[in-house]
């Protein structure tokens, strides 16, 4: 058993670890147990650089594994994890994405995949009809895929791998696909770039808690004040290097997160994501 | 530091909790840093039953920003949670799902929300178009909340709580959507039923790491195969305690997972979640 001393250590350093995550003071009993793994949940950062030291094939079973223990909704199991061993395919990979050069780096490169073809395939074996083929089968799909993608990512930070997701794998979902022969009904989630951390990585502060945590009812509060406060609060605490697209929008005085995301997002992005997933056998009505 | 004699014990504790899931050896290296937190991972298995023992505001707070803490596709933070503490709201929504009784229950009770409504939001308070009102906003606010969702799962378990998602609520998206004042542009994605608890719950098995975990090309497994080993394997660990609609589809003389899904999803169910969502004000184009 840790000491009182050693609790209180630990809830401090917790509360520290969220008070730079939202801005804002949540407090922490050093009574409870388990305060270790929370700091870990609380610190989650991306790593992009690795060190050169393979991930072994049987350390990324095992985690695969742990993830595949993850929840899954009704216990229909609509998740698969491909791992790209093929280092020819993983840079093929990364050719698509050509501003993420990390893809390319990481000593294993993991495909997240929601999967939408065992329910029906069982249906069919066993005779039954399947009057669902609508929106709730993909839904289904892509939510358990990411159970276990966030799973993943727990187990890898328990045993001290640092990863990246890559959701731009979805930028170029019909080229993935092909690359790795997705049945109908099989389509990526994530890509997820998995090694051995080389830098401590940084803390994103998040959105106060205020806009994201509710009760009893959404909440009624300032979205824009909100938004403006964790703009600042941002700015102060870890600023964009750059600002996207300049030649467009010009040099912002303050630059925070909604400017950034709302230039992201000013470009057309995956606009034939859904006819992706369609062209894969989803309905979605 | 552990002594290697604790290590090789965690690791073989593993192993076993490997095996029952999975129905085959994942080796498990006792050098590994983290094989408590793995096997809580690989454990993870559903509550359903609590103790009449409170769970704190100021610990679901903590839990939720552990939760919040989770990645998010490209850091849009999509993702909402909603902490029912009303009872008779709770009630309600148990009222909703008659065969769950343990939503009643449950000392606390939380929505976990897809928020599709904030980046058009930041988009039009910062002046810029948003050519992205397509399938994608919504897929990535639904994979962001079961991102959210999964990392609150690994922390309540962290601090000794059970969990039993609710994804039901959803069979009643208008009606839940109402009674929480869910704006434009959020649905909820699931419940999620939370208490200390009550009996230490059973590892649910789980298909085999062979149907689920594919290399360089998405499986060429004989599914067929895999799902009736599966099958086999689950009778013999965790068999059904009764069959699903026998007045529909008689008594089967090996009820397994197959069976019981094809049954489950042989009627029709969330048929009109699409239509709840486009209502949301969701595209899925």
């Amino acid at each position: 058993m840790p000491t009182d001393d050693h609790a209180s250590k630990q809830a401090t350093a917790l509360e520290a670890v969220l008070a730079e995550r939202f801005g804002t003071a949540v407090p922490v009993s050093p009574q409870l147990q388990g305060l270790d793994e929370l700091t870990r949940i609380a610190s989650h950062r991306v790593h992009r650089r690795f060190l050169a030291r393979a991930v072994e094939p049987e350390l990324l079973r095992l985690l695969c594994a742990c993830a595949l223990s993850a929840p899954s909704k009704s216990d229909l199991q609509q998740a698969d994890i491909l791992i790209v061993r093929d280092k020819a395919k993983q840079r093929a990979i990364a050719a698509l994405i050509t501003d993420m050069p990390w893809i390319a780096d990481a000593p294993a490169f993991l495909v997240f995949l929601a999967d939408g073809r065992r329910v029906p395939h069982i249906a069919r074996a066993r005779g039954k009809p399947f009057p669902n083929d609508h929106l709730d089968l993909f839904f289904n799909a892509a939510v358990d895929s990411a159970l276990v993608l966030a799973t993943f990512l727990r187990a890898a930070a328990a045993v001290g791998l640092g990863c990246c997701p890559i959701s731009a794998i979805r930028d170029h979902a019909q080229t993935i696909s092909d690359m790795l022969a997705l049945p109908e009904r099989i389509v990526p989630v994530a890509g997820l770039c998995v090694g051995w951390p080389a830098e401590a990585g940084r803390i994103t502060p998040r959105l106060g808690l205020e806009a994201t945590v509710h009760e009893d009812r959404f909440g009624t509060g300032d979205l824009d004040q909100q938004l403006e406060a964790y703009d600042r609060r941002r700015d102060a605490q870890l600023p964009y290097r750059r600002q996207r697209a300049p030649e467009r929008w010009g040099q912002a005085a303050l630059y925070g997160w909604s400017e950034d995301k709302a230039r992201q997002y000013a470009e057309p992005l995956r606009t034939d994501f859904g006819a992706f997933v369609r062209a894969k056998g989803f309905r979605l009505d």
